[in-house]
């Protein structure tokens, strides 16, 4: 075989649906020398972790911490440890991932019931309320907060105040949502809610931060049957990340340096504050909107539901998308997202996420898309 | 909250059962910019990292890659595509990664079959062989090559040829062997693998790399029922890797950095050579004999079957285990592992894996040994 070299990658501005731009303290503190995953040293880490995710997260769940795998496998945690065969789950879809939930429920021997909305719509309540009511054995609700395929935010208050209502436990979707806009895992009586890091927390894509409820951890200890994951299963995971455990047992090998980017990057989050940070997201949001605005382009959610930090754009008449997204790429190194589903080919997804949020960026992408549209 | 500050780990040298030490010229990789998972350069990324893991496990199947999870995952992958409720599966077990193959059986509703032998020991082939003439309704065999609990080699060529002689698809266990032992995953006929990468490629613990046979290919394209993993179905995940297929679409985020740095410890190991590694590996685990030897130590393990990179020595009678680990962490910066299971307490676990077999730790590890029990 042929000698392969070493791999530079290009310096791109990244305004996708994540990964967003890192910080290079963050590079930094990823590259820091390994230690092992029973080092004190880590378990103080893993520790600092916890507390970061509950102050990120607003909950003072125990069972908080990263699962060691991306935000997919943060939704399966969710679905194999809460759901059980034979178990009706309400699962809400109005984007990509309410029907990869719908997959999940399913590969768990789940039963899913959905409400559907339109793509580039936020979940109706009273379709969720009406289906509550209709089936009192429903016994789980899942939506998404912030749906990445769409860029629509849906009132998470209200929908898992329904689902509590109804004895439900509630699974949140907040992959794209933590750190970007509100979430409040307690206030609003989340049971179980999973997180990405490449979103609005600015780090490595690769692991996914998870919560899980009291309610939620007594489902979870009085299982009929075993988690069908070993790898997911939160009993075991448990005994490696519980601080109540004096000794942490082995489970997994942490991925070590993922862990000490998301401790910077969580860090970052706590010194800009979260109020500050969603503010930030809002006013380049606006920015945005009044640059491609002055471009003639249009947003495809209602002003109401639009998120901040991803904004979903008709490509105007005439525009070749993928033509648009390769020179942005190549000639500005400017990643912007393509469309998903039957939005591909009409819609671009602008991510505003985490440090992607700056004048700079918005400047960069604004004035790149005039220059090769107009 | 209080405002929690960066994390600074201590500089370790890492010498027990994995991560091992990683080079600075992998956490300088995996510290370049973050580049968008299905990006075009990101995507020639992927194609190199399969090339080079066909050379890591001699391979040319078309299906090898890494999973974005630790090993625990890889292994999870390997059984959730492969087996299907009401398979048998014939395990053999001989230390504490042959039990955590019996759980993924049963969380998988196979049945699990399985041949015992004692810790320290290889499997036995013989056994093998009278279980798989006992029940020609087995299809799967699996086993451990390099037991990271109690540092046994099992032959695995043997062990596969068996499994092939009677009709099954073999899934061999390589997180430690890969690297520092040799592994055919094609000349043995080895169906399916996972392999750890923090482990003899002294890489960042996170990914898992697995290499699927075309028979194992054709099993997962004919199974009578979804995997009950959406994160680990690998006919989903075959259309982000698959190098066959034109178009590359979106199942997860890949762990972008942690891939720069599995890249770039693949290359690293392509430019020592294979048998060069294996090598290194047999003459550290020599010298370490020699300066253990010298102290009085014995190992856990017939000569035939230890594993050069991890080294299973007997706790010398009257010597504290913990209190020993404890005194070479805080005072010489030297991790080793402490026993597993039934081991615990009667054995440390000495790793030389990876960049972590050198003279210079080997003898890091006897001087302080020498002047903490003498």
């Amino acid at each position: 075989m042929e000698q392969i070299t070493s791999f530079n990658p290009p310096h791109r501005i990244l305004m996708g649906p994540g990964p967003s731009d890192v910080p290079q303290r963050i590079l930094d503190a990823s590259a820091r020398p390994t230690i092992g995953h029973l080092d004190p040293e880590f378990i103080h880490l893993m520790d600092e972790i916890k507390q970061l995710l509950g102050f990120a997260f607003r909950t003072e769940n125990r069972l908080t911490m990263p699962i060691s795998a991306p935000g997919s496998a943060g939704m399966e945690a969710c679905f194999v440890n809460l759901v059980e065969p034979g178990d009706k789950v309400l699962v809400c879809i109005n984007g990509v991932f309410g029907n990869r939930m719908v997959e999940n429920v399913n590969r768990c021997g789940g039963v899913a019931i959905t409400v559907d909305d339109e793509w580039g719509k936020p979940v109706d309540p009273q379709k969720v309320e009406d289906a509550l009511k209709a089936d009192p054995e429903i016994k789980v609700l899942a939506f998404v907060h912030a749906e990445t395929s769409t860029g629509v935010r849906s009132d998470a208050a209200a929908l898992a105040s329904l689902g509590k209502e109804h004895g439900c436990l509630v699974i949140a979707d907040t992959v794209t949502a933590l750190g970007g806009i509100d979430v409040r895992i307690d206030d609003w009586r989340i049971d179980a809610s999973y997180a990405g890091t490449q979103k609005c927390l600015s780090c490595l894509p690769g692991v996914s931060p998870v919560t899980f409820s009291d309610e939620a951890a007594a489902k979870l200890s009085n299982r009929k049957q075993p988690v069908q994951s070993w790898f997911l299963d939160m009993n075991l995971v448990m005994a490696y990340w519980d601080d109540t455990t004096a000794q942490r047992s082995y489970h997994h090998t942490a991925p070590i340096n993922a862990l000490y980017a998301l401790h910077e990057s969580l860090i970052m989050l706590q010194e800009e504050g979260l109020e500050a940070a969603f503010a930030r997201h809002k006013a380049m949001h606006d920015k945005l909107k009044e640059g491609l605005g002055g471009l003639g382009m249009e947003f495809l959610v209602e002003p109401e539901y639009q998120l901040p930090q991803l904004n979903l754009v008709c490509i105007p008449d005439g525009v070749d998308d993928a033509a648009v997204r390769n020179q942005l790429l190549e000639e500005y190194d400017l990643e912007i997202g393509a469309g998903l589903g039957g939005l591909a080919g009409k819609v671009w997804r602008i991510g505003l996420m985490g440090n992607s949020a700056t004048e700079k960026n918005v400047n960069a992408c604004v004035s790149a898309l005039a220059n090769i549209i107009e």
